[in-house]
C-alpha cells in the first residue's frame, strides 16, 4: 500500500462525536496497510476564541505572543484525536511540530516552512505507529514557535507528503470535493473529479474556499498527489494534479469572491507616472490591489479604479489620503458594493469565444459589468454584490450547461 | 537587586482582570530592578475542562497523551500574561518547557525534573528580559512532554530559584500565608512571618493546602528563601527558610485531612507475621498507609485498623478481598466518617506535655480520638469528620492562645 497523509479541519474535530468519526476513517486506512500522517487543525472555534480572549487583554499583542497563544489550540486536537486511537487499540503517538522539526522562517502568524527533520517522524514510522501532528505550527531558527497564517495545516499536510514522498494527501473538508461553482449558489453545479494544480490554484485565488492556494503551490511544486475529500460522506472526492483528461470546454469553475472593495480616485492629472506612483506606494504599504481600470474624466483628467480585499481598506485609505498632494486628485470613492466572479480554466484563452459567451451570459441576465481583468487561465469581472450569486448561475449555466 | 522567581497559581490567572492584576504585581517587581522570572500554572479550570474532553472520548487515555493535552492549558496563561507585559511596554518573553529545556523523567503524569538547560534562559536574562514560563510541564529524554503532578507549578517555580540562584521564590496564593491553622475553620488563626523547611514540609502532607510539599523538599534541598504570598493583598506573607527564630511554643500550626478513610480487619488470627502481610500487601499494590492501630479483638484474635487516602479506597478493598484467604480475617469494616487533625513543629517532641496538653485539649472539648499517631514533629489523631472543625479550634486555642 503505501504512505497517506490526512488533514482534518477545525469542524472535523469540533467535539467527542467527530472526533470519533475522524479516528474511524484514520483507522480504516491504517488497517487497510497503510502508514497514515495525520494533520489536525485546532477544534472548532477554538482559534478565534483564543483571539478574543488576547484582544481583551493587548489588542496590540506581538505576533510572536500570538503564536504562542494559537498553537495550543492544535495541541488539543491531536492528543483527543491520539485518545481517540488508543481506544481502538492502534499504536498511535501525537506529535508537535518542535518534536518532529518543523522548521520555519521567522515571519510570525504566517510563517513559511523551510524544512522538516526526518529523524522522529521516521522513527515513529517505522514502529508502525499511526502519526498525528499538529498542523498550523512550526518553529523558527530562535526556537520560537511560529504559525503558518490561513489554511496553514493544509501546508502542512503537503509538506509533509512532500517530504515522505506520500502516495497520497487527502485534504478532508466539510464538502466533498471541488465543484464547478458553489453549490450553495449553483444547485446545479458539478463535481470534477479531476483538476489540475493550475486550475485549482487559481480557483482557490479567486475565492474558493476548499483548499488554500499555498498548500496547492506547494502539492504542485514537489508533484504532491492531493485528493480533496468529504469527512462526512464516503463518496469520491476531486484528484489534483499536473494533467488531467481533457475535457469539452478546459473549464474548471467558476468562483466568487465578495469580501472586497472598490476605490476610486477621481480627478488625477492626465499625466505619465500618475498611475505608478499610486501603485507603488499602495504596494510599499502592503495593499494588494487586485483588478485595475484606468478612464479618461472631465476637464482632460482621468479617474483610476482598484479593488483590493475588505482588510485592506483602511490602510490603502489612509495612504491615498497622506499623499493626496502629491497625487493630486479631487476625491476617493469608496465603493463596499462589489463582488468579483471568476471564470478559471487551463488554456482557455486559447479557445476563442470564451470571454464573448461569458459576457454574453452576464448581458443576457442583465447584469452590468463594472471592470474586467483578465489572465491565461482566468477572466474576472466586477458586479454589484445584488448581483453575485445570480451572475455565478449565469455563467455556470453558459459553460456547463443549465441542468444538472 | 537581584533574581526573583514569582509562581502564580490557576486561579490568579483566571480571567482577563486577574492576569492584569498578575501583570502588575510582575511589572512593579522589574521596574524595582530585578531580574523576574515568572511560572504560571493553566488558567481556572481549564485543566479539569480538559480532562472532562478526553475522558468523554477515552477514559483510558495513555498517560503520555494525557501529558500532550494538560500541558497545552499553561501555554495559553504564558501567552496572555506576556501579552499583558507587552501592554505595559516591557520587554517579555513567554517560554515553553522544551524551549528552556526542563528535563524530567518518563514517568509521565508525575514526573521528576532532572535538570534545566541554562542557555535559552540565561539569553533572555542577559536581554534584561521577563520570562514566562509554563509551569506543570517538561519533556523526557524521547522528546515527549511530561507533566509533573499535583503542586508542579510550585516545583517548576523552585527548581527554576535553584537553577538560577535566584534570592527569593515567591509563591502567589489566594491566602496572604502560611497559618497557625486553617483561617476559614479557625478565625483566630495567626499568620506565621516565618517557618521552617521540615514544619512547612510536615504541615503540607497532612493537609494544608498552601505548598505541596514536593516544593518544599526542593527547596530544603537546594536551600531556597521561598516565600508564600497573597496574590490579592500586599501585605507580607510567610517565609520558609532552614532556621527561623525560636518562638516560645515551637509549634508550627494545626492541620486538617478529611479525604481519608478507616480500614479494620476484624478477627484476624494473633499470630506472628500477620501485620507484616497486611502491610506488605498493601504497599506493593501502592496503596499509601497511613496511622496504624493494633489492638487485641474477642477470643484471642485481633483487630487491625488503617487510614489510607480516599483515592486508595477500591484499590486497598479489592487487595484485601483477593487475599482474604491467605490472612484469614472475619470482616473488613471501612469507616468514611473520619477526619486526621495533626499537631506540627520541629523539635516539638523535645518538649514535654505537648501531647498530654493536646489530648486534654480535645478531652475537654469532648472530642473523642479513634487513634493517633506520631512523628519527630508532628502529632495526629483520627477523630469524628463532624468533630474536626472544632478539635481543630480546640487545639489551635490550647497552643497558640483563644484571642488573637
Amino acid at each position: 500500500m503505501g504512505l497517506i497523509v490526512q488533514k482534518f479541519g477545525g469542524s472535523s474535530v469540533a467535539n467527542a462525536e467527530r472526533i470519533n468519526h475522524v479516528a474511524d476513517i484514520i483507522a480504516d486506512t491504517y488497517k487497510a496497510g497503510n502508514n497514515v500522517i495525520v494533520v489536525l487543525s485546532a477544534q472548532g472555534d477554538t482559534t478565534d476564541d483564543l483571539i478574543e480572549k488576547a484582544n481583551r487583554i493587548n489588542p496590540n499583542a506581538s505576533r510572536r505572543e500570538m503564536d504562542m497563544l494559537l498553537s495550543s489550540g492544535e495541541q488539543i486536537s491531536i492528543a483527543l484525536c491520539a485518545m481517540a486511537l488508543e481506544k481502538r487499540g492502534l499504536p498511535v503517538v501525537s506529535l508537535l511540530a518542535w518534536q518532529i522539526g518543523l522548521q520555519t522562517n521567522n515571519t510570525h502568524m504566517d510563517a513559511r516552512i523551510r524544512k522538516i527533520a526526518k529523524e522522529r517522524l521516521q522513527t515513529e514510522l517505522d514502529k508502525n505507529n499511526i502519526i498525528i501532528v499538529a498542523g498550523f505550527q512550526g518553529v523558527n531558527a530562535f526556537g520560537d514557535v511560529t504559525t503558518l497564517g490561513r489554511g496553514g495545516s493544509d501546508t502542512s499536510a503537503v509538506a509533509l507528503a512532500a517530504a515522505f514522498h506520500a502516495n497520497l494527501c487527502q485534504i478532508y473538508t466539510d464538502v466533498d470535493g471541488v465543484y464547478t461553482a458553489d453549490p450553495r449558489v449553483v444547485p446545479n453545479a458539478k463535481k470534477l473529479s479531476e483538476i489540475t494544480y493550475a486550475d485549482m490554484l487559481e480557483l482557490a485565488s479567486q475565492g474558493a474556499q476548499v483548499l488554500h492556494n499555498r498548500s496547492v503551490e506547494l502539492a504542485k511544486k514537489y508533484h504532491v498527489n492531493m485528493e480533496v475529500v468529504s469527512s462526512l460522506k464516503p463518496v469520491p472526492g476531486t484528484k489534483v494534479k499536473e494533467v488531467v483528461k481533457v475535457e469539452k470546454t478546459n473549464i474548471g469553475g467558476v468562483a466568487k469572491m465578495d469580501n472586497i472593495v472598490r476605490f476610486s480616485l477621481v480627478g488625477l492629472a492626465d499625466r505619465p507616472g500618475v498611475a505608478f506612483k499610486v501603485f507603488s506606494l499602495l504596494s510599499r504599504n502592503n495593499v494588494n490591489v487586485d483588478i485595475i481600470l484606468q478612464s479618461v474624466g472631465r476637464d482632460g483628467s482621468k479617474d483610476i479604479s482598484f479593488t483590493c480585499t475588505m482588510s485592506g481598506v483602511e490602510k490603502a485609505r489612509a495612504v491615498l489620503e497622506e499623499n493626496r498632494d502629491a497625487m493630486g486628485y479631487d476625491s476617493i470613492e469608496i465603493d463596499y458594493d462589489v463582488a468579483k466572479i471568476s471564470l478559471v480554466g487551463a488554456g482557455m484563452m486559447t479557445h476563442a469565444g470564451v470571454a464573448a459567451d461569458m459576457f454574453e451570459a452576464l448581458y443576457d441576465g442583465g447584469i452590468n459589468i463594472q471592470m474586467i481583468a483578465t489572465s491565461e487561465i482566468r477572466i474576472s469581472v466586477l458586479v454589484k454584490k445584488d448581483d453575485a450569486n445570480r451572475a455565478i448561475k449565469v455563467v455556470h449555466d453558459k459553460f456547463f450547461g443549465a441542468e444538472s
